[in-house]
């Protein structure tokens, strides 16, 4: 893999890389998006992966043993349509990199201009050599519409090419848990110029419609009439047939248009489809790409993050960026952002804490307060499941608790000790209410939303929690916090922190609605039968008399009851041969174990860093990290904000390394399954939070810049209250 | 349910009871079992089962999320070919009591002969009413014959009367993970005399033969080539038609051969089955009852216990020896106890830690030392399997951890909290070799056997402990006790004492073997690389150093860490619509409750009970059991031993009650799904521990009889050192 500043380049053929390729490559427009795989037919290893926002799957929960409250259903981001393809035969022979022999081979992501290129010769088992460069992209400025340009040369002889583009609807998810197929067949046509596919999704009846159309040219003059239909279930293209003289280009242009609008009926989703595909033809490649880079080159002028005399730096953070905005635009309150987006299958669902504790900051720095605020809208939107769901695990009085996993509010997840006990998430989409406000300013999103939500979660909080006669505390049991190699502990310090921060933030919030927003506030009031007097007093009683677990000597929070009980061994003295712990050792070996997969005092120390004194965050950094194995995605990134903050500018950049180039530099081994999104919002805030030291202080934007030594500057651009603000360090 | 001393009998054909019945009238002979399924169709709901001890499925694991080192299978008790079918017509019409009109119905299971009746009139829609009597056993004198004498007689008016004999091979377990049949069909016959299958098990590859010949009589008269024969895939029978007048019998014999030795080619198989069958066809049906009459009143001479005064005690008891005596006999050293024995799928494996804990005792004191030792030599040829899977998860040095649920050795169990937590099981398996030396004498079992077993599992506790720095104490981290509400605590009271209980008893143990069997000993240090110095002084550190959490301030026992800080509400004061909980609440919920599952402090009581005064089991269990809802069969029965001990007779007759009669009663409304097999044999515990207060000390029986007050009498036998002991309490 090449370091570029603007783009990722990769040279040359390796098979055994394709699927990692396939991932880093994806392209997407934030309604959908599709993984790099080839056009042509590919017999090797691979992950055809096209997916579109809002359609999923319910799969029948799989699970060895059954608990009281587990969901039916886990939702999956669905694989649809192979759109894409594109089939070339050769004198008969069928065009495959896997069999080919490659002689050279050029794969370019142009984040830039939001263009994918790839560029090869092979030669075929019949000594004919070819040269292929194909070009696609998926429109930004074109809702639902994917544009391909493939062409072919032989190189070395005259030559017979059979060219045929296609869509194939009869794909599968890998992840399914009954190995079942998720879409059903409604329709499809073929004609000479175009194809038309219609799909439903199985139980959740979601209608997709793809709708092709061709134009093939000979050394750049128009072939009429070169295509003849060809049709299979659930599979439609058309092929046509090229004498082609030696170092002659056939060049064949697809156009696809994409629609999967829930409101409509199919017949309109297929007249919308065949709307965006004419028009496309009739624009013309050429002038579509310009049209993608253009917008795109606007959409840069907003995030950019420039970063002088680190390429691999540079390189890292523009493609967090890049990644980010292929994956969520914000303009459809429905969607939200997935943990690997649209570049692969694994996690199913669409949303996780990830949004409001990594990415909300990300968004709204870079898109602005509206995009930010659908976000929070979206998790507005679905209060009433959360509160069933909290229903359903015994809470009352409209306690609610968001779910770790979901498509529709509805929580998918089905291991006990993640779905019913990692409930901190509640706490960071209370956080993300308040960190919206902070930097937008829009106190006023309380009083028509904001206000409900935190209520749910402050009830869910006040009964979540137990009174110890023994200790005369309160204690919180049976959480997993942010550090998933522990499970079932009692008073997790992060999730009793942000638990009584909630309680503490959730009033506050009430009394400044009530003041300012009377009648909003007497509505609320009612609509969700609070009871003032009885409420605020138990959450004071709470919040004043909540046990948190400390460690005396050390003077550290203690991440949960018994923490130091374990064998201290540090991550240093840790045989590299044992890493990923994940991978090499049992799970009861992990959780025994003193090792920590992810920031989690931490992270209640990034949160609430003004609760704390430097030094404070100092002395738990360097007790924390030590322990740390960042096995999951979204830890180094906390880490690298808080050692900028405390002046470790070497641990800063190791980490900030570690996050932003995650996986392209795979170092979890596993980026073939897709890139992990949401952490690279956590890569841009080491950055913004960490190198510049950005926070937002009674409404005003501060830095506090400290770059690591060898950059030569910093430079980038932060939306804040309706302006762009340009950021130069150096 | 009607009460009888020696019978189970039901009265009423109540179609909702149907599965209930089918397990409650099981029948089995040590080596298979069959429940009560009807001869005839059933069209309503049942669940067909007829088992075979020792072959088994490797069903794929099924997990929502695989964690490193869960097994790769879960070994299932497979549901094997329908034996028992008889298809019956009556002018046409097949005779099924679920569409038939019943007009009076008797079911009868003598558990003093082993012989199952049932009896019932029915009118069919075509208004012929029609007489059944059918009678079965599974011989315990003839291993694999199954026999059957099924008369049909017409009550009002002469008939038409087909009968077919059949065994049906196609059937699937409803527990199969992922829906899959778990036979291979290889060879079948049906001739007017026989029908012959031959079925093998997928991966495992168990060959079983059923060979089935028939005699039909005709108002006691043979009906000479009577039979035509039938076949379907896998599916081989014989059909006769016979006319009757009113009134007139017809009576059919069916002997079912079945054989399964894996060490027998098939062709073998099938003339053995061939052998069982014809022998039992030549000394007919009559003789073959007398035979299994008689050899089920020799096994009662050795192991019945008589309660006077109280028939619901009565036959609570006997229900559940006849039971434990149909499910293991000890004769074969690869069998165990099945927690469902031969009476439903759930829970598959052979064996639990309930073996050790529960049925040894039982087994010693019935069937004698031969039968008892065969269960450990069980685990002892195991232990290469245990010792391999402490290996999986990260163990070294020969430490041995027993798997939670097993066939072979392996482990299946899939959920992390039970497979690699639940570890007192290793305990158990060690305290089983103490209970039978203390028992029956032969201390040189250890010297053969024992010490090698002992050494594993003492070096796993040596391993599993970890120094806390900060308490100056071992502790032992994640674990989860026997009571199942609770997971992943730290220092379970229960585990922590046994596990310094092996270390002790196992270095004990050790200096006895040098001493007395001095070439043996070298051997065995030699064979398992024994670092006496270091090893033993390492135990020694940790027996004395081992942390046991307690309240001092109530002077008990605490069940683990934290345990006080759960909110204290007593079982008493649970709303009753509220139970079973673990039907009516969430998992999150219960873990987080105070309420037990399963005696677990007082479970170390019970097996150590010489280690504390009256007055510290008095107060543990009263704390305790004012806190356990029992919802595990295995709980009562401890409860009921101790509440004898401590002399609070009406709570150990009430818990009594509860674990001899919980499937005669259906406590836990679940027993279509099979028997509690395993529990059965702690209710044999409360009676001859509880009420005759029978205890080995220094190689003597002793007791302290308390019986409940209405009780007239107890008697019974017990074998103990190769001597049947008579004992009767008044």
């Amino acid at each position: 893999m090449m370091v570029h500043p603007w783009k990722i380049i990769e040279d040359t053929f390796i098979p055994e890389r394709v699927k990692a390729a396939e991932s880093l490559f994806s392209i997407g427009n934030g309604k959908m998006g599709q993984r790099a795989n080839f056009e042509e037919a590919y017999s090797g290893e691979t992950l055809q992966g096209s997916y579109i926002g809002g359609v999923y799957y319910p799969d029948k929960t799989r699970v060895g043993w059954w608990k009281n409250g587990y969901p039916e259903y886990f939702a999956k981001v669905l694989n649809s349509a192979f759109w894409i393809g594109i089939d070339v035969k050769i004198n008969g022979e069928t065009l495959d990199l896997h069999t080919a022999k490659v002689i050279d081979f050029y794969h370019e992501l142009d984040m830039q201009h939001g263009v994918l290129t790839r560029r090869f010769t092979a030669e075929l088992s019949n000594k004919i050599k070819v040269a292929v460069e194909a070009v696609r992209f998926v429109s930004i400025t074109r809702t639902g519409l994917g544009a391909i340009s493939y062409t072919v040369q032989a190189l070395n002889s005259a030559a017979d090419i059979e060219i045929t583009p296609f869509t194939d609807a009869g794909v599968k998810n890998e992840d399914a848990n009954y190995d079942e197929k998720f879409w059903d067949f409604v329709f499809q046509s073929a004609t000479p110029d175009h194809s038309t596919i219609v799909m439903q999704t199985k139980k959740t009846g979601f209608p997709v419609c793809w709708h092709s159309n061709y134009v093939l040219l000979l050394d750049g003059n128009p072939v009429e009439h070169a295509f003849v239909p060809v049709e299979k279930t659930a599979w439609a293209g058309a092929s046509a047939k090229v004498k082609v003289r030696k170092n002659e280009k056939v060049t064949l242009y697809k156009y696809t248009g994409i629609t999967n609008l829930q409101n409509r009926n199919t017949a309109d989703l297929a007249t919308a489809a065949k709307g965006i595909a004419d028009n496309a033809k009739e624009t013309g490649f050429l002038r579509l790409k310009e049209e993608q880079a253009g917008a795109w080159q606007e959409k840069w002028r907003h995030c950019d993050v420039e970063i002088g005399g680190d390429e691999k730096a540079q390189q890292g953070v523009r493609f967090c960026i890049f990644q980010l905005l292929q994956t969520y635009t914000g303009e459809d309150p429905r969607l939200n952002v997935g943990p690997k987006g649209f570049t692969g299958e694994k996690y199913g669902g669409s949303t996780y804490w990830d949004t409001e504790a990594y990415c909300l900051p990300f968004y709204l720095s870079t898109a602005g307060d509206e995009v930010a605020r659908n976000l929070l809208l979206y998790r507005h939107s679905q209060l009433p499941q959360a509160i069933d769901n909290a229903k359903k695990l015994g809470f009352t009085d409209g306690a609610a608790l968001y779910p770790m996993v979901t498509m529709n509010g509805e929580e998918c997840h089905n291991e006990w000790e993640i779905t019913f006990e990692e409930i901190h998430r509640n706490g960071a989409i209370a956080y993300a209410i308040f960190n919206y406000i902070r930097y937008t300013g829009d106190r006023d999103y309380l009083s028509t939303h904001g206000l409900e939500v935190l209520i749910g979660i402050a009830r869910f909080w006040a009964q979540r929690i137990t009174w110890s006669e023994e200790r005369g505390k309160y204690v919180m049991l049976g959480v997993t916090g942010p550090n998933e190699y522990e499970n079932n502990v009692n008073n997790n310090w992060y999730t009793n922190y942000i638990a009584c921060w909630c309680l503490r933030y959730t009033k506050e919030s009430m009394e400044w609605v009530r003041q300012n927003h009377a009648a909003c506030y007497d509505e609320i009031i009612k609509k969700t039968h609070f009871d003032e007097l009885n409420e605020w007093a138990q959450w004071d009683d709470i919040t004043t008399k909540m046990h948190f677990p400390r460690h005396e000597k050390l003077n550290i929070f203690l991440q949960q009851d018994g923490y130091m009980d374990k064998e201290q061994i540090l991550v240093k003295d840790l045989d590299s041969a044992q890493r990923p712990l994940n991978q090499k050792w049992s799970w009861d070996r992990i959780l025994r174990s003193c090792f920590i997969k992810q920031a989690d005092v931490l992270q209640g120390l990034y949160f609430f860093e003004d609760d704390f004194d430097e030094d404070a965050i100092r002395r738990n950094f360097h007790f924390y990290e030590a322990r740390t194995v960042h096995e999951s995605s979204l830890s180094p990134c906390v880490h690298a904000v808080l050692a900028a903050k405390i002046g470790d500018m070497d641990k800063a950049y190791e980490m900030y390394l570690r996050t932003s180039r995650l996986d392209l530099d795979d170092y979890n081994k596993e980026v073939g399954e897709g890139l992990h999104i949401t952490s690279m919002a956590g890569s841009w805030l080491a950055v913004i939070q960490g190198f510049a030291g950005m926070r937002v202080r009674d409404g005003q934007l501060t830095f506090n810049p400290r770059l690591p030594k060898h950059w030569t500057h910093l430079a980038f651009n932060v939306n804040f209250r309706g302006e762009i603000v340009h950021c130069k360090f150096d």
